[in-house]
């Protein structure tokens, strides 16, 4: 299957309409979040690879056209997108970074028809993408440092698709491993894993059941305790630590139950029978909050799974992202409507120290101090550099993020900070307005 | 590539355990719902189709095994993965019937590592199809049939995956169209689009890209009339309908402001103009109780774009589902949990007049005026019937939606009924409890 179909009806609509006319003069397209989520302080860039692979191979197929020739697109059209490529220029913020509302996440400069065909498959990868990392790092933020996070999302991701963002994302922020194998393959993440109840329900005893386990995983057994009573499935866990010799590789993880008040009671079993370095694993409806109360707890975790929460960003499970045209040929434009009005002309986004940013035009010279983070990333539809490695987008996000003002990083009731307006961009939007709205 | 991957690694680690142990009995998993979200009243069973493919093709590819290998799995394991195919049975909800907390959606009976294996596919299938398609039900409950509803979520889905399933969940309980031509094509929906703001920004006025669109889809203009100002977009539109002759095809489309003042304001143009014909779609963060809210301005919409918040089912996006160990080797089994636990043992739901149900027992008989509502559908690995159609599903839906209790299907503080438990059910999980606690 292609993906070109991969969009609304409405693209090819117009992307046939343009061609029927000639329409193919460079259009700039922005695509941008217009408000941040209530519950968000910040947002984490992300999307942008999947995006330039997508732009790379856009075509039509064979089975495309003719399922376009049974909707009535004239033969014309269908010729035009026979060949059609993406031949344009792309800039974009590289994941990682730190964004706020109305920060271009990209730029796509293109002869229309190409500009706009692409538009649905970019918001989408880049929404969710995005969402995505920016709830990861709000359970980064919460845990501290104080342990080890794990992403556990994919049994319930809305999709495989969004399972596969998910542990990407999250691994760009921090989380140190992934339950998602694919996932953990593709990206070169560290696959991680423990049991699950019914390994501990297919034995006769769960003793049974662990010895088994670390008998076939010495090097890697977690044994899962709450399936009957948990402190009497530490007791066993610890019995077959010692008996196998397992006190320097071994974990346990509760997955129910008061989490903190177990993982005291676990620790201090643990602790008592000499197993100091046995690691302890809570998992369970995690998200920031919960970690945030684990580490006010001081509870003494050592890994935590964060699955579902996270995976669905499921406080903030949509970004108002748009994909707006800013110009076309030559000609600056915006929408005027009462509650979505946007700025026109191609963007740069200046940053200075502590994350302050000021929206502008891409030509004009930064503001002293200040550093565009908008890079050209494709031209004339070929990439300008390989896929990023996504330990790199990691300290670009570790950078940005502790630059970040304490308000934003809150967990409740963050307060985001906002881009400045250049004098240029403000006196382009104020022409076009006055311009348009007298025509 | 193989999707045998797509998997949490933890099931990889316990099929190896089960296999090196011969463990390979029959085990019965059973996928269900544990609590409704609290803001809905019933869900709407879907995924099966996709999981059905999945475990008919499921296999480990060359490249998977690889990988494996370089994660230190056994070569004795490697072996028996490289032959595995799935090849037990499985019991299903049909899709589109009405489920409630606790009944399995689906179960599947297969040699242990087998059903072990397939978890979490199955369980993201599950779980997104249907939450998905809950939440699309509340949005046709709540347009009453004043007004035909479309698909417009693709470009906020979480992936293109999830844009899928939306367009063909939303089909399933009554919408009418989709933007999604990629799922128009593959699911046979009507696919469905209007025009973008960037198009009427392409052009010099407004009024030039009315007359270029409708000069080329006369039969399936649309105008977007809230570029500039709404109303007077509506004249401009009225003026390209009059001079080309389209008053028994056109519609126009209302994106921003006050829907329901717009709406009105826009007929009374139009039919002031005599085009009591042209259509007034309505877009815009829509939802069910946007949509309830449209009904109850008796706002004069047509057709109605709802987009992002059902496509990710914003206020529930994800369900509390669990695949649990039921039965293994002939002997049912529980977890005990505190706030987790489960039933023993195959299940059926038997469902009476006005969806009273009972969840018992696969094999007892059905209490008196109810129907069994799982069905094999799959056995040996094979399915039992080839792909439903969609409006098979729909009128499913239809026909249990019909019978639920007013309280289920209100929109706000919605009651969800609960099924009972058979004796049978009872007494199995009061010996398996007793028994597993003084083992």
């Amino acid at each position: 299957m292609g993906r070109a179909l991969l969009t609304d009806f409405y693209e090819l609509t117009m992307a046939a309409s343009y061609l029927r006319r000639g329409m193919t003069a460079p259009a700039t397209f922005s695509l941008f979040v217009r408000r941040l989520p209530p519950t968000r302080g910040f947002l984490v860039a992300a999307g942008l690879e999947e995006c330039l692979e997508f732009l790379e191979a856009f075509r039509f197929e064979e089975e495309d056209l003719a399922y376009l020739t049974s909707l009535g697109f004239a033969d014309e059209v269908l010729e035009a997108f026979a060949s059609l490529r993406f031949s344009g220029d792309v800039w974009a913020i590289p994941e990682g970074r730190v964004v706020l509302a109305e920060e271009p996440l990209l730029e796509v400069t293109a002869p229309m028809p190409e500009a706009q065909l692409v538009e649905t498959y970019l918001l989408n990868k880049i929404s969710f993408h995005t969402a995505v990392a920016s709830k990861a790092a709000r359970c980064v933020l919460a845990a501290q440092g104080r342990f080890e996070l794990v992403d556990f999302g994919l049994r319930r991701t809305q999709g495989l698709e969004a399972g596969m963002a998910a542990a990407r994302a999250s691994a760009m922020v921090g989380f140190g491993a992934t339950s998602n194998v694919e996932a953990a393959r593709r990206y070169g993440l560290t696959p991680s894993g423990t049991m699950a109840h019914s390994y501990v329900e297919a034995f006769p005893r769960e003793i049974d059941a662990f010895r088994a386990f670390a008998g076939d995983f010495p090097e890697r057994t977690t044994f899962l305790v709450d399936t009957y009573d948990t402190l009497t499935g530490v007791t066993r866990a610890i019995e077959v630590i010692r008996d196998l010799g397992l006190e320097h590789h071994a974990a346990i993880r509760l997955d129910s139950g008061d989490l903190s008040a177990l993982a005291r009671g676990a620790r201090r079993l643990l602790d008592d029978a000499g197993l100091t370095e046995v690691r302890i694993v809570v998992s369970g409806n995690l998200d920031e909050h919960r970690l945030a109360r684990l580490v006010q707890d001081g509870a003494p975790v050592d890994v935590a799974g964060v699955g579902t929460r996270m995976g669905v960003s499921a406080d903030a499970p949509y970004l108002d992202t748009a994909y707006k045209l800013v110009a076309y040929d030559g000609r600056p434009v915006a929408k005027l409507s009462t509650d979505k009005a946007t700025y026109p002309g191609a963007k740069q986004v200046f940053r200075a120290a502590g994350l302050r940013d000021t929206l502008g035009l891409r030509d004009e010279a930064p503001p002293p101090g200040s550093d565009p983070i908008l890079e050209p990333v494709m031209e004339g539809g070929r990439r300008l550099r390989g896929s990023e490695d996504l330990e790199v987008q990691r300290r670009r996000y570790e950078s940005d993020a502790a630059q970040l003002p304490g308000s934003a990083t809150e967990l409740v009731e963050s307060i985001a900070p906002t881009a400045g307006v250049s004098v240029a961009l403000a006196s382009l939007t104020e022409g076009v307005r006055s311009g348009v709205r007298w025509e």
